[in-house]
């Protein structure tokens, strides 16, 4: 799995990052057929933020894995918070409409 | 009836799924006359997590069969209810507009 | 006026209807010129729920009448309080721009 | 200045009315430039309600007047309530982009 | 830098001032690739107002200047506070799109 | 029926004048239910041009007629043909949603 | 089949009609799920008019019928241009989104 | 009235220029009440452009002036041909709702 | 590469069918980074219909296949006219941002 | 300046490209302050494409330029056809609010 990278919080107030990511793609377990979807990272940094460009290459890693919309949120809760140890994080993820049914799961995490 | 289905949960925290089905479609039991709306579940699993292809067979069931807003509200939040045992859950059914009212139905459950 | 008709609520638990109105026209009683609103009925019923066919007519009945927006709000939510005893009622109305001034009314009731 | 007229609350319980004014204009003290902008009206009426035709007169009052952003904010509140008595209001002004600035300005007043 | 400038408030009651600077624009410090968002500066203002064209001159400043999204963000509520001394004042800046991420960031100060 | 007025046209080149109603409103002759639409009257003006004021009372009178959608478009068109005598015009009525079918009917008139 | 109904066209120029039908659903003859759409009725008429009622239960007969996009957009011409002879008539469909693949479906009839 | 200024094209090609005012006011000369629209200048300009600036303090001059739709339309026309000599120009002017009823003019000029 | 498959078109006149695959996904031929895209594909039928499970397919194939903008699109238009004989066939491609530039490519046949 | 790059056109039928560039800035001569604007590029090519990156650097290049509205559209036509020497090309150029004005220049070459 590609390495999540981090640089120095460069502020000591408490304050707000919201990373949107419109294009995640990943594999249906069962069918093998693509899903689309939105990737919401929302945290409150404590000493590290999360680097941009080593996100996006994470991010990217799920492209061909097979992985249902519950597990997949709550792997990159897992993910993100033991690269960067923040105060609190959000992970929502949003996913196109498959079977006529739209699909959106959101899981928080608070040291 | 159709078996609604479920999974294990594959995660051990509190956090919350969203399922939209937009094409959601009975019949007044009244006129006879087909009703078309949307229905959003909201849920936080406990041990359990609703399957979407049988859940999307269960919302076909309704197809021809009259009921009224207030009654299949309820009566969608009771079944999936049963089905899952989740922690809290939440039916809001949103009907398109009949002899010029649109009509929005919300209903809590709570363990 | 038109009568009120209710049915019993099929549902013991609370839980919340909204009926929206997009085609309310009442006449403006100093003018004599039509108004144009929405009328949004927020409840939550406790034994008894609108019934929809009979809510259309009494809201066709304000057509030809003369009355300002403060009391047309006030007036409908007293009328459907009376008819359906709900655990609480609001009333909005919209109105369409009226010599450069759009204005909303809500009223709440609560038992 | 213009009379504020009202008339007496047709409603004893207590319930909000929103007046929007989206054609406002008035002028920049320092260019002499026009300023455009929405006032937003929100109140609880105690025993008046703002009478709408001298209130659109009012308004336009201030078509040839210079005056900041803040300072009509805070006037047209402190006209309002001297005009109404009412137990709160609250008075929005959102102006168009100038300088590639667009600003809101928000003030309440409670009894 | 340029020098911010304020206005005495012309207010005693607490109100609220949000300025929106949708063409902000700085340089990214590892590529050299321009940057562009929004900036929202909400504000309770105490003793002063920031004056508007100095706030424009203010942020042209960064166009050419390389720095990261979070620093900015912590360095515009520096600057802005320590211009005003407002009671509170809370920044967002909404970056666009770069390698399909989207980021907003959002610090608050209280007085 | 309510007098239609004109004016001079104060142009002698071929120009176009689009006049939009949005709150147009007649009844159904068969279920005595009202009708809700949009009328466009779109033309260019040989000496006359239509007052607006007339216009308004003009449509105000269809309020409580019973009439069918083709029908009343083509009355329009032949009542302000009539009236101003135009180059060409072009009569749209858009009606609001019943019984699940929206309608659109546009009628032309060439000089 | 429920019979179409028509009235005289009670104008003698040549003007259009459209009638948009949005909660247009039949059945996909393979999978036999529900399939959603649009359809909507564009038509110059000649001496008939199409009754809107019995168009509605005409639409409604499509609901249990497997059938494909194209077959029946064909058929709905075939049956509409049959039931009130137009001078000319379009039908296009527009379908909910199956399997990521959204269509849309237009034929063309003149006389 | 404020001159017009123009600067010599930079281009000898035909090519097209729209400029769009939306926050055109001028006063209607029966009432006395500000009206409020946007204008469109939209030309192919031949050795001249239209300055902005100039442009701006143009339209401003409408501000407190008395005159109706139809006449204002064709007298910009006037003043803008008259100033650039364009290959052809066309002005539009879309005026905010007035007793229901939104009007577009659109003028052209062809040298 | 997966098989397009092909059914006899139901009708004899000539009409139009269209097909929108909003989530279109390749790779950068340079960069190795997915792109994302929407594919439409107009075309008029002769002898046979695209088949739209196939059509699915063919398109998920270029999931992992590194392809330039110009040449996937022309690549579609010539691989779906081989597989179906069309009398016309249009194909346009929409690619997501990258680098600041949105893209969109279209490609007709004409038999 | 930047050197644009080209690529062989993959193609050799008649097709079109066009690429969006929404974050376009450069300086105005008169003010020097920033203008923001979208760039459209609408081309047929013949033998060559234009290279992406290139194209983006190249819009780079304005970034801190004096250059007024007309001029700039008609130099990235020149530049553009001279770089690849298409069938036809169209910019067009869409530029933020300036003083109460909104602007937008398209010009056209054909070879």
């Amino acid at each position: 799995m590609n390495r999540l990278e981090t640089f120095p919080n460069p502020a000591t107030r408490r304050y707000e990052i919201v990373h949107t990511i419109p294009e995640f793609t990943s594999v249906c377990p069962i069918t093998g057929l693509p899903d689309f979807g939105t990737i919401i990272v929302r945290y409150v940094p404590d000493k590290l933020c999360l680097e941009l460009k080593a996100l996006k290459y994470y991010f990217i890693e799920f492209r061909n894995k097979g992985i249902f919309y519950e597990a997949v949120t709550n792997q990159i809760l897992d993910d993100l918070v033991a690269a960067c140890s923040p105060f609190e994080m959000e992970i929502t993820s949003r996913w196109n409409t498959r079977g006529g049914i739209h699909s959106e799961i959101k899981a928080i995490y608070t040291a």
